[in-house]
């Protein structure tokens, strides 16, 4: 379908544009809310077109820098490609490109790592300041101007909402049969108008299926035949593949232990090949009549859906491989009457969190012997990715995983620590760490029990023994004794590790 | 009025017997739910008895421990007597014993540290293991059997269900007109059922007045007089007052600017001084129309509702200094009107915190220059109280409020230091920090913006040389510049107190 045919609303095909010509209505200095959330649905013409503009006023020596709010990661011609021509000035709430990465950790970017059910309301309550422009991926305009949305959700509807200029990104290569297959809930409010979320079950449709916009606002429409960043996932390691069964073996305990129903309770899973493993190692379990609620869909969850052992999923993106996507699109009619997708501070809400009871599944970077988790930084200062929606799900589901291999880079480096170098996650709201290794259940535990079970179950061999003569030393020597450390030693792996390339 | 009188139903008069009777109704290796909250509406007479049992036994060479579950800390005679005679395996939530905290830092007492909202549902779950006993402090029993709560309700909802046995405590001293200010909701149930909770303002009501329990299960009823710890208040220091100052000039300031109405969002307020002074700045202040949603009320709330500048407040309990007291009973029909108690899961729920855009206000052991916070730990490794509720506001409220003295122990101890010797509350979680030295808005800012006002803005000027020094040599020297620091260094402000004697 051409884009003329995806802009159905006769006026507004009038704003058709070049994104040359779009990306010269963002002034120097602009707050701009662009949609995407991890590698899905983000506007790709315009991003490059402004860093092509910025890279020609940079070179006329001509200062130009925006900041740049999404619903998390975006991919290369987005992130990447402003990133590299030194265009963004601050970045919230969540990245995962190189380029950008390498310009925070390197002090030129500056990045607000920022809950993501947060962002939203965080936007409406004026604490981020005046939201000037959005950037919106959409699949199609209906007649009367409503929008239909592409491939995830975010925060469009927020940026679309305040956002005093909108430019839209008409992307003729995603599917129009994505129609009908979101739900956007139009039902918040600032404080103290709020009224309860009324939602009960992961799949229930609480709003609409369309995006509104004051049509006075849209400043240009421009068109793409561009796909999703679309990552492929590494087949499960054997530390992957491990991990998974941990948890599932768990997990059918805590069935048998009447803890959790047979069906279990929904499923959220953070990204990541781990993460896809745990899910692939669910479709070859023992449970059925499983749900999905999460902040992003990927393979793992989609070939429970068409396994059929689960039976709906709600998220805020679908983010697939590239074989995935093509299974995705050939089947979307299936798919559409099994997937929700919602403004992510519905799918990542704590209120519906607790709500619902999720079994919340996160990746981790490293773990303390006390069970503080860090999930952000890499040696206490270089950020990897952002908290995204982990802080969302742990603190507020019915279990909370994370899960590491228990080394990294070799061997050099133990996913086990004394003391974590950055926490995102503490010690209340981590309940169940997993590596290959094994499985710490820490739930109603003390520290001091905590310790004993993470370095039994968790830590790697090459590890353990160094582990359990830190805590010794600490119950010996350290200043109190429910929490024994030794303050000059805590962070000492992680100083050897920058010293030496060993921990 | 009578112990007969206030028991009202004929066949639970014949379980009144003595404490000591009562006490020995409990069987080693318990786990016994106890109310209480914040030193309100714990057991008195009974917690002694068991004390006095244990004791016997211990000489007698006969182990006895039990694990004590509450609402939050209670007093010398339920967790100061316990712990006094090694009672005490497992300790949970929250506690402020003197004589407790000393078992748990040298190692001889468990204590699991949990959001006060958690506690409840995690009993539920069946995370926390089996219940055996309920010990329960009322004010009186209906004919039919339902039970008038006392100054606080807590977690004895749950306790009342899940316990296979149950102590009552009747406590005669405690008014009789608290019949009616409670509303215990029974809503609640366990995922996938989970309904929204139908509460849109502080003070809808939204329960019954009364506690259910199953009278087959009440094994003894024992009869009290005595008053709860009634902790008094010290005038608010200059330090205080300038910290409620600061305070109010925000908020005045976010009134102004739109981010809030005039008469604020509800309220909550951590304990003890600082937060008390805060409260009576306010009742000095601009603002009417003011709301309370905290989990404990205070003199500082009482006084805001005596004045009419609040309108009502919510809470779980009531604790007060003995003047307060004084004119809390002596007007109690006056604060029944206005004051509505809660169960914990209720008064510290997320779902409500959030929709409701609480203030959250809570004091701090330490803050570092990127905003982390720690609520709990000296030196690392030692337990003060517990993270109590500042976790379930500090997350989901509209604003986040840390505040402290920049200074401890007579100057020996900066309040801001490089790096937190544990994390409660991460730069995800906290949004303003307040000392008496001035207000850091840290809202939408990098960690390196954090910093820069954390020092300026925060730290006592003996100190801010020293802070500034770390985060220059950390921005040169360190290992990444997204949150830049030296980790052979980090903690050493902390390893040179416990040294020294002096940071």
């Amino acid at each position: 379908m051409s884009l003329a045919d995806r802009i159905r609303n006769p006026e507004l095909q009038s704003r058709i544009m070049s994104a040359e010509a779009a990306a010269a209505l963002i002034p120097a200095g602009a707050n701009v809310g662009m949609s995407g959330f991890t590698g899905a649905g983000y506007p790709k013409a315009l991003p490059q077109a402004l860093a092509r503009r910025i890279e020609a006023l940079h070179a006329a020596g001509d200062p130009f820098r925006i900041s740049v709010w999404t619903g998390a990661s975006t991919a290369p011609e987005l992130d990447g490609a402003l990133a590299k021509v030194d265009g963004i000035e601050m970045r919230l709430p969540f990245q995962s490109d190189p380029v950008c990465r390498q310009k925070i950790n390197a002090g030129e970017m500056h990045f607000t790592d920022i809950h993501l059910s947060h962002v939203a309301q965080h936007a409406w309550f004026g604490f981020l300041g005046h939201l000037d422009v959005a950037v919106v991926e959409v699949t199609g305009i209906l007649p009367d101007g409503r929008l239909i949305p592409s491939m995830a959700v975010g925060n469009n509807k927020t940026w679309l909402d305040l956002a005093d200029k909108v430019i839209l990104e008409v992307n003729t290569l995603q599917p129009t049969q994505l129609e009908g297959m979101h739900d956007i809930y139009y039902g918040t409010a600032l404080p103290p108008h709020r009224k309860p979320i009324p939602l009960v079950h992961p799949n229930d449709r609480i709003g609409e299926p369309y995006l509104h916009c004051d049509p006075a606002k849209i400043v240009a429409i421009v068109g793409t035949h561009q796909s999703d960043r679309n990552s492929g996932f590494a087949a499960p390691d054997d530390n992957s593949q491990r991990i998974a069964g941990h948890i599932i073996e768990f997990l059918q305990h805590e069935v048998k232990q009447g803890r959790l129903p047979a069906s279990l309770l929904p499923l959220q899973s953070g990204v990541g090949n781990v993460a896809n493993a745990v899910l692939a190692g669910l479709n070859d379990g023992p449970f059925s009549g499983l749900t999905g609620f999460t902040e992003v869909l990927q393979d793992g969850m989609l070939d429970l859906l068409r396994s059929g052992k689960m039976e709906s999923a709600s998220s805020t993106a679908i983010s697939l491989s590239p074989a995935a996507l093509a299974d995705f699109t050939a089947n979307i009619d299936f798919y559409r009457q099994r997937i929700v997708l919602r403004p992510q501070e519905i799918s990542n809400h704590p209120e519906l969190v607790r709500r619902l009871g999720i079994i919340a599944m996160n990746a981790m970077i490293e773990a303390d012997i006390y069970g503080n988790v860090n999930s952000t930084h890499t040696m206490g200062s270089s950020m990897m990715n952002g908290i995204g929606g982990s802080g969302d799900f742990a603190r507020n589901g019915y279990l909370s995983f994370f899960v590491t291999p228990s080394l990294a880079k070799g061997g050099t480096i133990s996913c086990i620590v004394p003391m974590v170098s950055h926490v995102d996650h503490t010690e209340h709201d981590v309940q169940i760490i997993v590596t290959e290794q094994g499985l710490a259940d820490l739930r109603g535990l003390s520290p001091r029990q905590r310790a004993k079970l993470i370095i039994e179950q968790c830590a790697h061999p090459d590890y353990r023994d160094a582990l359990c003569d830190y805590t010794e030393r600490a119950w010996r020597d350290g200043p109190g004794r429910h929490t024994p450390h030794l303050l000059d030693e805590a962070l000492s792996w992680h100083s050897r590790y920058l010293r030496t390339g060993h921990m």
